[in-house]
């Protein structure tokens, strides 16, 4: 299983943010072909107290680097790839990796 | 559903990170009371290429909140903890948060 990771950084306006993410975002991402699972965490806070680093983070799993590959390169991929870059271009940090061990 | 996240930065000496993740944290961690699972998520590449900015992500999940700082006060959690800071202390970012959608 491989995932794309979305690391989204506190929102200015996160009343905005949740509303765009919810109606606007998921929907497109749910779209992607071969997407297994999405998995939305929103950060409570540092284990110690205290902000969490990010504010939240968003998991779309895929059987297979391929199929991720070809969930990217498609229109609802790309589509989604475009909203995230119009709505939070400069909050999020994305990554591709491979679950290594789940237990 | 409460995720405890781990992100670890790229580390200098690679091999010797993931042989004391693997061989003497994990089993730290899976002692972990209350842990429902763990999933260890190599990075590979941000999605245009060029290198991830993190090198690996750890989640723990926990039934929620009350579970999660069960554990982290536990005797096992706070092994797990004290080893975490002495072998990747100034590279590992940990935040608490819930799982708001799984899809």
């Amino acid at each position: 299983m491989v995932k794309l990771v979305a690391l989204y950084k506190h929102p200015e306006a996160r009343e905005d943010f949740d509303k765009h993410y919810e109606e606007t975002h998921t929907p497109l991402v749910e779209k992607m072909p071969g997407l297994k699972k999405l998995e939305v965490t929103r950060m409570q806070s540092a284990p110690m107290g205290g902000d969490a680093k990010y504010y939240m983070e968003a998991a779309m799993y895929f059987e297979d680097r391929a199929a991720l590959d070809a969930a990217m390169g498609s229109p609802e991929g790309r589509a989604a790839a475009k909203d995230v870059m119009d709505f939070a271009g400069p909050l999020v940090t994305m990554m591709i990796g491979e679950v290594a061990r789940e237990s």
